[in-house]
């Protein structure tokens, strides 16, 4: 059964959510942001199934995160190499990486660290205010919808 | 069929992946955050089945996420308000919102923006590294793994 699709909704999380919410999509776009590109090192490292992988790596291109290339011709050989949308996503692991960071282990025991490949300084992420670079309170904030001229459908009103 | 877990993974993303697998989870804490607490709102706006409205809940509590209060002693009523875990997770669901208005809408069309209540003021959250305040290059990163005292299983390592 087809689950329920977010893609139209009128909520920038709702939309992320329906590309995320295949749970294996933040896991590959992790381990190509780390530089895997080929099928065999996501087939290998993650242990999926070929053709769940295959499903995966094709709806992140249809979606513009990845994009395949020719990298030799006989026999032909694809890699997939992630495009400016793709490398933006880093954003959303990251503030996954922090959350998961500061609430998912006893204080102290995270097993694993952002570093800076050249310094090797701890690299902690955290979202704040563009314009203010300060914390967000998300007690102070509301959506606010601007007029649109066509009406939402039930699907969509659900959504936001 | 039971999904691979990520619950018991060594990276931050993979443990958070395992929670927001479930592509209504972003939605209802969403929803919370901009103040919703009853099981009655939360199924009139997102019109989800209520056996599995119920099922989400419970594991946002056993997750700590929630905290399930009695509001009303007769008949008994209870709500679900978000604990510090819970509000924390506003970040993750902060740089969805600003990549999904990024990269999911043409330009300049996106129907909604998060908006401060008192000044009214547009907010844009961005992820940023905690002692640069800069912008973090993620081709710059890499993982890095402490030394754990006890071995790794077969699909912890996948996970990694």
């Amino acid at each position: 059964m087809r689950r329920t699709r977010f893609d139209r909704a009128a909520c920038p999380i709702a939309r992320t959510t329906d590309l995320i919410g295949d749970w294996w999509t933040p896991i590959l776009l992790r381990n190509a942001l780390f530089g895997q590109r080929r099928f065999e090192e996501f087939q290998r490292s993650l242990g999926v199934p070929r053709a769940s992988l295959a499903r995966r790596l094709a709806r992140l291109v249809d979606d513009g995160l990845l994009e395949r290339h020719l990298y030799q011709r006989h026999p032909p050989r694809h890699e997939y190499r992630l495009t400016a949308k793709g490398r933006a996503f880093f954003d959303v692991l990251a503030a996954m990486w922090r959350w998961g960071e500061d609430w998912l282990w006893p204080e102290s025991t995270v097993p694993v660290r952002l570093t800076d490949r050249e310094t090797g300084r701890t690299v902690r992420p955290v979202v704040v205010d563009e314009s203010t670079g300060e914390r967000i309170d998300a007690r102070r904030l509301r959506p606010s919808f601007r007029r649109t001229t066509r009406r939402a459908s039930a699907a969509e009103r659900r959504a936001q």
